[in-house]
Order: structure tokens, then sequence, then C-alpha cells
């Protein structure tokens, strides 16, 4: 997850070391709290729970039994092993350095077992109750995912804290892969994408080339449509293999596998440059953008599949809007931000990560939504775990991480993309230097300070990113006004900084009402709120009652008024809007009628304030009912 | 399928022996015989090629090798053969009768093999995979469900023919079954209802009790929350036994399992008169038909589980409506029609006939449905048969059968409830007996002509079904005006009818444009077209060249004219519909922005004529677009 592009050819701005953002308070800095007091905590608990540390007993020969749960297992517990990396790069924490210590010894040993044939093999289910049949299902066995995760877990531990000996036994294992799967031998891909990307990550760390030759087959191979096409399978588009990645036009397919497989293609960019690669990545993002998004940055419209579905189809309720696709398209849009320097990426990467991404997790970092509707006529409640959770870990180590976004550097400057309160840390050889303090209450106020703390002496640019939710950003430096700058772009301000220069950046936020793209039928004539990168939602517990929120309309000059409500929900912005309710009268004993009024509208019957709330937090109050798009009053 | 109540008491109204409506012509004579010419002989073909037919010669011992397909294979021939049986009932057919003596054949062999015990026991599934685990898999198993489809089978060979050997058969094994099921012994239930209303058939048929009382506690033993109940499985709910039957309110759940169970209970209730069943009954069906029911009287919203979803989800693009939940609620809206009287259960059975059944069968025989969305953004088209093909064999049986819904008697007269071109002969010793012909071009016409052909000489009530989509329907007899009555109703005349009599019911037949009800966000603002029973879709292969049909509108005032196509799609009433297609402009580079101009709508570009067709009739001119509902024009 964490993206080093130190030496990256091809990368326009470079992220920067892990470290070099530190969140000091705030938003952000209160969910990585949780996530280290409770949800890492409790995350082990469930690893243990569910059968992922056992099934490694298994593997290493330690304990007896049977393997449990589904074949990639092992990929929650790297994920897990990822995060605790991240939240160790923040402070330190001796019990769970501890409890990780203790999961590698495992993965030592299970890799030493002689069911791992001392090759550098490791996986748990495929040593456990496969033995004789490595790589025998590229499509669902997630071999080649399983070691992807073990990669980046162990390349995280060794940029947090120096220790290796994970990343020998990824390196083993990453070797042993490339043996093989290198040029030669076995001609498959992997049937869930994601050891592009950790191979791409790996030749980062290591400078091996060949771990990065071996990313560029596994691309190379898709669209030979062999994966997939067995009986009851999906079909090679589930997996990426309908056509070869250079001449894909469309996201297809399995959105989590899909937008992965993105991220790592867009990898192989940064590191080749191969313009083939990003046209085939601006085409796919055009049309994940302006066909198959829903408004949250979720990303996914039906359960069957876990598929993006056809073009326009983004139903509310039954969408998928998987976390991990919403953690997927981050990761692809921070490799396309650091490719090109577009502030649409950074713009999207906001989107998912206020919305359809944190929406994954419970305030109190206890329970999950592996699936995020944006409607639910009730019912609806988190679990504390899943039998199949991916998403879990995978928001544990995003929001350990959730720094890296804030901010890159290149040989002209500095650039900030995500505003929280944080020490921005910047040390390259290639460019300035400086260290830069940032203070705000965003993303519930647009007002952002920086303070430069150290800097070296030389003119530099300073890029602040102006949301593209935002009509015009002011910046001000030292109290002088400096520029306004239309949303989505960067305000770019050079000059020979001097420490305690302070720029203030002003975001004007307003909750401003949304409307969809006409050819979205399951929201039609339906308004949203907005307030800054807020996706706002009304849910059953914030209304007077007896309020229907099946009957509820909001007019397209609808009156909203943004308060602050420090016991709700955390600490929320909540938006009161003037709403009505309507009258559904005969419509209580029939489905459908001949017209008589008009489309299907239903005459108004009061008007009442309804209280919107934002998205993420929903469902954090029982199972009432939810939704995002309103429909408007007629 | 075929509903014996000569001798059921609570019947207000009877059902007709078989053979007591004989098609003459037009729309369904034409079907049957597609059925007999076509689906019939290559559903057999495809039988023998799925490996149905071999699964029983292995299970008989006559070859060897491994059982194909899922575990309910057993279930689709007994359809099919229930469907020749009906079908012989209708002419003689040496070479379909030739093909089901040999597969009656293979199952005598099948249940007299060592595999099966010689205990009457007969499941090729379980015979041959997992002959040790008999009722192991209550849920899933399906061993009662495939019994519930033999003992269809062997009545419908019974009543068509006369020949005992199937029903000798089934008897068998509903033996075995109550010897294992009855009081005192297993306590379960079926995963998959079926069972229940082929022992009320068995009872009808046979007068043997111990069916009755069978089927009454395979009744009772649901709502006990023990099915479904596993891991990964879908919850009691999905079949049907998470609250007791007569305690039911809603219809939930397996939508195929919720609606073959209401149609044994009501069964049940026929037979034994239980209000608390009846009660049940009217609850389900008012849940099912004011919240869970498409424009088509489809059933069954989501892909997960096959379900209902919840009250109005009713998505047009990704609805289940599988074709074998519209043929489920024709049989029970069959048998609260022979319960009650009430029009609205016959006004429901033709929804399901002409639209969310008939869609599941091409226009040639050859090819199928099992979902049927009421939307395609293109890229649907229907394969020859399913690995899992409940429904082809479903659909032979019930067109095979059609005429028995068109009439009824009672000791105050005959009732005529569809109308099609018949004969229907009425022999009853506490009623009038009666030979009527029907002469119409019904579904295209509303105009019905009746003769009397015979009649007893005592005064009796003909009851003529106005359905609920007419405003009034007229009545003359022998040309003279008897009655105006509106729709939804039955026109009653009695008289002492003589041989000759004609009444000619009139059906003022318009394009007639349809609204929502405001609840269901998926059809928000938009518009169908019926015109008498048929829903009526826009279809991408009928449009002008270049029309999308994401970007087109109609008004709700549009105007629209019906035409007959003698060349189109078999013979058709098409629909011409004033329509427009809109400027997506900017739309297509954004899904969502700030309002601007309202809630999403695009402004009007150009005026078209949309051609409207017959729902059923789609996907047989390739995989073009198609909706039934259009968005209005605002």
């Amino acid at each position: 997850m964490h993206v080093s592009t130190k030496d990256t050819p091809h990368a326009r701005w470079r992220s920067l070391a892990l470290g070099g953002v530190s969140l000091s308070e705030g938003f952000w800095a209160d969910k990585q709290a949780t996530n280290r007091d409770v949800s890492l905590q409790r995350g082990y608990q469930k690893l243990e729970e569910f059968g992922n540390i056992d099934n490694l007993r298994l593997a290493a020969g330690l304990q007896e039994g049977a393997y449990r749960g589904p074949v990639f297992m092992d990929s929650d517990l790297y994920k897990w092993l990822e995060a605790v990396a991240y939240d160790l790069a923040i402070a330190p924490d001796p019990h769970l350095a501890g409890l990780a210590e203790g999961v590698i010894d495992l993965l030592a040993a299970a890799q030493a077992a002689p069911s791992a044939g001392e090759d550098g093999y490791l996986n748990s289910y495929w040593q456990v109750v496969r033995p004789d049949d490595r790589w025998a299902d590229l499509d669902h066995g997630h071999e080649l995912y399983c070691a992807g995760h073990l990669i980046e877990a162990a390349i995280a531990f060794h940029r947090a804290t120096g220790g290796a000996r994970l990343l020998g036994i990824a390196r083993r294992f990453a070797d042993y892969i490339d043996s093989e799967f290198g040029p030669g031998r076995r001609e498959g891909t992997s049937g869930h994408p994601e050891i592009e990307l950790a191979l791409v990550e790996l030749y980062r760390e290591t400078s091996e080339r060949r771990y990065l030759d071996l990313a560029r087959l596994f691309v190379d191979r898709r669209g030979r449509q062999k994966l997939g096409t067995g009986a009851r399978h999906f079909g090679p588009e589930y997996h990426q293999d309908r056509v070869p990645v250079r001449e894909a036009t469309t996201v297809e397919g399995h959105a989590v596998r899909q937008l992965y497989l993105t991220a790592g293609v867009s990898d192989l960019y940064l590191e080749t440059g191969e313009q083939a690669l990003m046209d085939a990545m601006a085409r796919q993002w055009r049309d994940l953008t302006t066909r198959k998004m829903h408004l949250t940055a979720g990303f996914g419209a039906r359960f069957t599949g876990e598929a993006f579905g056809d073009a326009y189809e983004l139903p509310s309720d039954r969408c998928y809007c998987e976390t991990c696709a919403s953690i997927a398209a981050m990761m692809w849009n921070w490799r396309m931000l650091l490719a090109t320097g577009d502030a649409r990426y950074a713009d999207l990467l906001e989107r998912s990560l206020y919305n359809g991404f944190l929406s994954g997790i419970s305030l109190d970092g206890e329970r999950y939504f592996y699936v995020n509707p944006l409607q639910s006529r009730g019912g609806i409640e988190r679990p504390e775990w899943y039998g199949c959770a991916c998403c879990p870990p995978n928001i544990m180590r995003q929001i350990a991480l959730v720094g890296h976004y804030v901010a890159t550097a290149s040989e002209a400057g500095v650039q900030i993309h995500q505003y929280m309160p944080s020490v921005v840390s910047v040390e390259q050889d290639g460019g300035p230097s400086a260290v830069l303090r940032l203070e705000t209450r965003y993303p519930w106020s647009g007002d952002v300070r920086l303070t430069i703390e150290q800097t070296t002496g030389h003119p530099w640019q300073l890029s602040l990113r102006v949301p593209k939710w935002c009509c015009a950003g002011g910046v001000r430096v030292n109290g002088e006004p400096e520029a306004v700058v239309t949303g989505g772009k960067y305000a770019v301000i050079e000059r020979p900084w001097q420490v305690g220069d302070i720029v203030d950046l002003s975001l004007p936020m307003e909750p401003v009402l949304i409307e969809a793209n006409p050819r979205i039928d399951a929201i039609r004539g339906s308004l949203a709120i907005q307030r800054g990168p807020i996706v706002y939602c009304v849910e059953h517990a914030d209304q007077e009652p007896g309020i229907d929120l099946l009957d509820v309309r909001i007019s397209s000059d609808a009156r909203m008024q943004a308060q602050w409500h420090e016991d709700l929900l955390g600490g929320v912005m909540a938006v009161d809007v003037q709403g009505t309710v309507v009258d559904i009268g005969d419509w209580k004993t029939q489905l459908y009628r001949p017209v008589s009024q008009g489309d299907g509208s239903a005459p108004p019957k009061r008007e009442v304030t309804l209280r919107a709330v934002p998205y993420y937090a929903w469902a954090n109050r029982g199972p009432g009912a939810m939704r995002v798009w309103i429909p408007a009053l007629r």
C-alpha cells in the first residue's frame, strides 16, 4: 500500500517516505487512535477466532486440525500485519509489535515446514488442504494474490521498523514464484490481481529488476481468455482476462480485481513509462468515472460476480460498493496522481476516502461493512467480522497509512493533496526539503493554515489542491491575498519560503444539492446533499417520529443549513434541509395504475425538516432506513 | 399442475376435468402447437444431452458413469413428462408417448434397483452420488421436491391417458415418504416446497387421506427456523421457515419456494377449510401485490437468494423475475380463485400469463429465459437450455395446460376467466352441464363471442370476467344489451340457456400509460405502456437508427396508436407512441454535478415515434437494448 517512488523515473510527483507525514490531531488522527486501540487489537482476536492464525499453525505442523475459512485466509492476516507496520511507524506499541512478531514466527515456521517443500512456497490453504495441487486453480486459488499481500506486508515492516525478517520470507516466496512463472516457465497469471503491484513495490524496495519483469509478465499474460472459463464460472471478464491490458477500454468484471489490476498497471507505467499502459489507464479511468461510479466513490453495481455491471447501472439499494473496491480505487488514483500531477485523481481519492471507504467501518472501530449501499429500507447492520473478511484488515491498513495521501514532492516543490492536521516532512536530493505544519478542521471546515517550519533557502513551489467540489479557493500568504484558483486545480505559489511563513487556504464549504446523470435509471429525479468532500444521507434515527424515508421529498431549491453537533456520531456537521412528506394515499393498496395525475408523483402532505448526516457515519445507531438520494419534489 | 376439485369441499368454483377445455385456434393454440412440435421434442434432446436421463440410467444400474448436473435433475424430467401428459390429453402423439414410456421404464427400473433399497425411494442423485445419505440435507437435497414433481407427472398421466404405471411408481415413493416423515417419524420438512401441493393432489386422485395428512404435516412443521441455518446458507427466510405458515404476513425468501408453498397451502385450505390458512394466504397475497410485484407479474427482485427482497425493491434491470416464479404465482392464483371466486386472482393470473411467464420462451419455442428483466441495456440473449433447467420444462407443462385456466363450474353455473378460442365442456352432477364455444382474437381484441352448443334445461348463471385492465365490459345476449360491468368483476347472466344462444362480451382495448407507486425507487418518474392484458416494451430493433434507449422520454399525455403487424414477431399488435430524445450534452463526461437546471433532467432534442411491442416477445431479434419503463418527459 505504501508507495516509494524515490527512484521512480516516470513519477511527476514523488510520494514521501513512510513517516513523512505525521498526523497531529483531528479527524484522521482520531481514526488512527481507534484503529490502534480497538480495530487492530480486536482484529487479531478475530483472526484467531476465525482460524486465520490456526491455519498457519496447521501449515507449520504446530497444530492438528482442519483448515478453516475461504482459500485466501492468509491474506487477511497479511493485511493486518501491514496495518500494524504502518501503525508502528506512527508510534511504538510493544503489544502490537509482539503480536506481529508472533505471526512472523509462524510464517517462518510454515515456510520452513515440509508441507511448503522448502522451496520458499507459503500458503496455508494449499499446504494443508491440497498440498499436491499448487497452481492448479489460478482462477480462484488466490496463491499469487496472497503472495502479493505477503510482499506488501513485508515491505511495510521493512520500511516501518527496518526489520528484514518478513521481507526475507516474502523474497524467498517471490523468488520461487519467479522460478515458476518467470520467462519461459508457466504461462499463467493470477485470477485475482494484487501480485502485480506488490512485485513492482518489491522491485522498488530491493532494486531487483526480476521482480519488475515478473510483474510485467503477469500483466502481459492477461487478455487471453484463459481465466474464468470453467463451468459455473463468471467468465474471463470477471478476472480481467477478456482483452489484453493495453487494449482495455472499460473497467469490467469483479471490481476489486479490476482496480487492484489498474493500480498495478499504473505502477508498471511509473517504472517503465510505457505510453500504451497509460493510455489504457486513461480510457479505463474515464469509463469508471463517467459511467460506473456511485456518488460516494463506491464501485461495483452487482452482487453477482461483485461486478461493475453495465454502464449507468448504479442502483442505490443493491449496489455492491465493496469497501475493498474503494480502497483499491484510492490506490489506483494515488498512482495516477504521482504519474500525471492531475488534480482529478486526488479529487476522486478524496471522494472515496470520506465516503465509499470510510463507511466501511463503524465509529467505534468494532464493526464493518463489506457492502456499502446508498439506500437501506431498514434491516442492515454492521457485523463484527465476516467469513470472507478481506475488508476489515484492508480498512485497518488504509487508516494507518492515510497520511501517505497528504503530500508529494518534486524538484519544483511540495504538493499538498489532502488536508489533515499534520506535520509534513520532505527530504529530497533533487528538490527542496522542508517541514510544513498543517492546521485545519477539515473535512468540516475548508480553512487550512500551513506554516513553514523548516525550508531550504531556494525558491520553490508550494502546490495546494483546490478540490473540485469547491468553486474557487483563495490563498493568502502571511495575510496578503495571493491567488484565487478554481476547483479541480492546484494553487501554485512560488517564492523563497522563510521559516515562519504562513499560508492560508480558504475553501468555501456550503451544503449543495447534487443531481445525477439522467442515464442513471436507479436514481432518476433524485437529489443528494454534499458539503465539502462529504456526501450526506438522511437516516431514520435523525428524523421526526413517523417519517417514512420512502415518502420524503426535497426540492431543488431547498433551504439547507449546516450545524456542528458535538455529541452526534462522534462530532459531525449535520445539514438540516427543508423537505416534504408526500401523501401516498391510494398507493398503499396498489403498485401500478393507469396514468391519472401524471407520472407516479404523489401530492405533498406536510413540510418537514430533514436532518442529513455524513454518509460514512450511517448504521451506527441500529438498522433504520437510510438514503443518500432523495426524490425531488415535482 | 392440473387441479381436480371435483370433490373438494371448500372450492367455491370447481376446476374442469383435464380435457374440459380444448383450444381450437388462435394465440394459445399456436403456442401449444409450437410446444408440441418444437419445445417438447428438443426438450427431450436436452434432457439427454445434459444428463437428466443418463442419471436415471445410472440409478437403474443400466449404465456406468458419473452423475451430471445439479441435485434436482430428476425434476426437470418429471416436468417434461407432465407436459407430455397434458399434450397427449390435447391430441395423440405416438412419438412423444413413446419417449415418455421409455422414461417411465427407466423410472421403474431405477426404483427397483438395489440403489433405491427397494422401499419405493427414487432419486437419481441420492441413489448414485450419496446412497447412504438419504434425507441428510433437507435444505438443499431436493428429494421431497423431486418427489412432488414425480407425483404431479404421475397424476397428469393418469388423468390424461388412464395409464396407472407412473402413478404406481409415485405412490410407492409417496408411501415410503409417509413412512419416513409421517406422524411420529422424522420431524423434517422440505427445503424447497412442492411436495405439499403434490400430496394434496395425490389425495384428490386416490382419496387416500394419508397423503392429505402428510401434506398438512409438512406445512405445520414450517416456521421452526431449522432450514437454512448452516454456514453460507441464506437463513430460514430463504426456505419460508422463519415463521409458522399461519402467522406469515409477508412473502419472503426464494420467490419460487414461497409461491409453490402458498399454492400448496391454498390446496390444503381447499380441502380442510381452515380459516387460519386462508387468512395467511390473504395477507401474503396483499404483501405480494402491493409491495413485491413487477408490472409484468414477474416476482423476485434479487439475484442473491433468488429472493423477493424488500418491499418496493423492484428494479427493472437486475430484477430476477424467474419464469418459474410467474408459473408458481399462476398456480397459487388459480387455487385462490377456486377458493374465493374473486376476480382479482384471475386478473393477476392473466397478468403473469401474458407477460412475466410468456417472456420465458422464445417465439420459435427453442430458447428460454430463466430471469426476465424489464430492462436491458443490451447484451442479453436467450440460451437454448440451462445447467439449472427448472424453467424450460415448467414452461412446457404450463403451455400444454393453459386451457385449464379458461373456465370453472359450480352449482350455480359456469364461469369464464381467460378468453381463448376454445370449446368448454362442463359435466357435473350438482350443477348445470353445458358445452360453450368461445371465439375471440384475444389478447389483441377484447371482443369475445360465446355460443351455447349444449346445455341442460334449467336456468343457470354464466359468469364472464371483466378484466381489471378494462374500465367496463358490455355484454349482449343474442344481440340485445344485457349488462355493463366495471373491470375487476364478473358479469353474471342467469337465464334458461338455449342451444344456439350467443353472448357477446366487449372489452374496449386501448393502449394506456401506466404509472408506478412512488415508493418504487427504481422506476421513479417513468411510464409504461399496456394494452389489454399485455405489457409493452420498446426494443432497440424497432426504433429509428441512432436512438439510444437510455435517452428516450415520453410524456404522460403522449399520443399512442395500436396497429396490427402480421409479419412482426409472429403477428403482434404494436403500439406507436410519440416520444422525445433528450440531449444529454455535458452528461457524457460526468455522472454527478451540483444542481443547476433542476433534478437531473435533460433538455429535449427531437421528437420521435417509438414503437412498442409486447414485452413477452422481446429478445427474439438479438441482444439489443429494451425497456418496459420509459422515463417521463418533464
